[in-house]
C-alpha cells in the first residue's frame, strides 16, 4: 500500500478542527496512488478526500488546487479543495503539507465501451473551454525537459533495439514544432483509473498532479492512447469505434482547428513516449521509499511502435482524414 | 407562482453555451419564492437552480454569490455558484441579471424536532466560523434604518393596540447598544423552509439573499423563533427541548460569549419584529406585480409579545441562566 505518513484518528481530529466540516467519523487509508498518501475521511458533514503531499514542491501545490477549485465552481466533477478558517486550501499535518477535497461518488471502468470514451471525450472539450479561464502557470511537469534526462537516466537499462526506437523517437519529436496549438491547462494523466461513473455518466476525474499548462491536443492524446484500446491488456491498437466516440464527444464541445487536426498522429507518438519514458523511469529508477510496484513500460512500448507505423491515425473519424 | 420573467428551453439552450456544464435536459419554473424568478435546471452534467434577480440592487449581487461560493468552499452544504466561461457568477438572461447555482439534494421539514434543531444549531456554528474569512461587507438590508420607514409605512393600516406595541418595541430597540456581540455574514432569513434534510443531516441551507452583515446572534435568534416553537401554528411559544438542541448544538460549534449570553432575550425580540414588520410591510404595502399571498403578520406579532413578556428567555440553557 502507499500510504507513506500515518495519520491516527486523534492527530486528525485535532487538525479538523481547522475546518468548518463538523466531527470526524472515520479516516481510512486509501492504497492505489503512488505519489502522496491519502486517506478517505468522512466528518458529519460529509465525504473526503485527505492528501498529505509527499514529493511535490510545495510552492506548485497551489497550481494544482486552485485549478481543481476553479474547475469545480465551473461545474466540472472533479473533487472541490476544501478551505480552512484561515481560507487557505493548503495545512501542515505531520509534517507534510496537507489539503482536504471533496470525493465524488462512483466507480471507475476498467473496459469503457464507445458510449463511457464518448462522455470521457466530452468531459475533456468542458474541461478544457473551462480552464482557459485559469490564470496560473506551471509547465507540465513531464515535458520535453524531462524526456532527455529521463533517456538518459534509463539508457543503461534498456536493450539494444528498444533505445534505438526511444533515440528515434526522440529525435522525430525534436524535430516537430508546434508553437500554434491552442493551449491551456490540462490534466495531463486522464487514464481509466482517474476517472469515476454514476449511472453512465462522468461523475469523476481527479488527480490532477501531473496537470501544468501544453498544448490541449495532447490532453486528448494521452486519454485516447489509455481509453481507446481494442484491448486494454492487448498489443495497443486503437478500436476504431471508441476512438471516433471520444473524438466525436470532444469536437462537440470543441472542434479540433485545423493545426490540431494535422497534427494528431504526432500528438499519439508523444503521448505514447511520454508515458514509455516515466514507467521505464519508475520500473529502473524508482525513488526511495517508493512502495508500489511499477507499471510495465513494455504496455507503451507496444503502444509507441504502433502509433510509430501510424497506419491508425485517421480512425475513420471523417474530420481527421 | 412566482415566476416573472419566462425563459423558453431554446433561450436557455442558448445561454448555456456559455457553461461548461453539457446539454440542457430539462427546465421546470420553482413556484415558492417571492423575490426572483426561479427555474430547476437539468443538463447532462447535474442539477441546478437558474435565479433572474428582479428586485435585487446589481450592485449586491456579487456580496451574495461571492458568500455562497465561499461558504461551500468551506464545506457548508449551501448552493455553490457556477461560474461562466469569462469567469463570472453573473450574466444577463432575459434582461436580467441572473445567476446559475448548484442544487442540493434533501427534503426541507415542516415540524423539526430535537434532533433536527441541534443539526441545525451546528450547521449555523460551523457556517458562522466558516464566514468569518469573507471579506466583502453588506449591511443587513432589514436592519434597524429599515425598521422606522416600514413602520411609519405600515402605521395607517394597524390597530391602535398593535400599533402601541411596535411603537414601544422599536423604543425599547432603540434603546439597546451591542457594539461588541461578534458580528460577521449571518444569513438572516434560516426559516426551515430554507434548509433541507437528507438521512437525518442537513444537506443544504439556501436563499441567501437576505444576508448582511450583522450579530451573529442575530442569526440565531431568527432561527430560534421558527424552529424551536412548541407548535408551528400556534401561539409562538418556544419549547425548551428545541431551543435546547439548537443552542447546544450550536455551542458545540461557537460558544456564545458573556456578551451575547446576556443580550440573548432581547435579540429574540430583535428578530420577531423585524419579521414582523417586514411581514406587515408585504401584507399592506406589496410591490406592484408582487405574485405571492404575504404570510400572516400576526404569526410575528404574537411571538413579539410573548418574547416582550419574556419568561422564556433561558429556556432551561444552564449556560444561559
Amino acid at each position: 500500500m502507499s500510504v507513506y505518513t500515518n495519520v491516527t484518528a486523534a492527530e486528525l481530529t485535532a487538525w479538523l478542527a481547522n475546518y468548518s466540516l463538523g466531527r470526524l467519523i472515520a479516516c481510512e487509508p486509501i492504497k492505489a496512488g503512488i505519489e502522496n498518501s491519502n486517506y478517505f475521511v468522512t466528518t458529519t458533514q460529509g465525504r473526503y478526500v485527505l492528501t498529505l503531499f509527499e514529493r511535490l514542491p510545495a510552492e506548485e501545490l497551489p497550481f494544482y488546487l486552485d485549478l481543481m477549485a476553479h474547475l469545480a465552481r465551473h461545474g466540472i466533477p472533479c473533487p472541490a479543495p476544501i478551505a480552512d478558517l484561515s481560507d487557505r486550501y493548503l495545512r501542515e499535518l505531520n509534517g507534510k503539507p496537507a489539503a482536504l477535497v471533496t470525493r465524488l461518488p462512483g466507480k471507475s471502468i476498467e473496459r469503457p465501451g464507445a458510449a463511457e470514451c464518448g462522455e470521457l471525450g466530452m468531459l475533456l472539450g468542458r474541461m478544457h473551454l473551462a480552464a482557459r479561464s485559469y490564470a496560473a502557470y506551471l509547465d507540465l511537469p513531464r515535458g520535453p525537459k524531462w524526456w532527455r534526462v529521463a533517456a538518459q537516466d534509463v539508457k543503461p537499462f534498456m536493450a539494444k533495439e528498444q533505445h534505438e526506437l526511444l533515440e528515434s523517437e526522440l529525435a522525430f519529436q525534436a524535430r516537430q514544432r508546434f508553437p500554434d496549438l491552442p493551449r491551456g491547462p490540462v490534466h495531463g494523466d486522464l487514464f481509466r483509473d482517474n476517472a469515476l461513473f454514476d449511472d453512465g455518466r462522468i461523475s469523476a476525474v481527479f488527480d490532477f498532479y501531473f496537470a501544468g499548462v501544453d498544448c490541449l491536443l495532447y490532453d486528448v492524446a494521452v486519454s485516447v492512447n489509455d481509453w481507446c484500446l481494442a484491448d486494454p491488456a492487448g498489443d495497443g491498437r486503437l478500436d476504431a469505434a471508441r476512438v471516433q466516440a471520444l473524438l466525436g464527444g470532444y469536437h462537440a464541445q470543441r472542434p479540433f482547428n485545423a493545426l490540431e487536426r494535422a497534427a494528431w498522429p504526432v500528438m499519439l507518438r508523444t503521448a505514447a513516449l511520454r508515458f514509455w519514458l516515466s514507467r521505464l523511469h519508475d520500473l529502473h529508477l524508482p525513488r526511495a521509499g517508493m512502495l508500489v510496484h511499477a507499471h510495465d513500460p513494455e504496455h507503451f512500448r507496444r503502444i509507441l511502435a504502433l502509433r510509430v507505423a501510424g497506419s491508425e491515425a485517421a480512425h475513420g473519424v471523417p474530420w481527421l482524414a
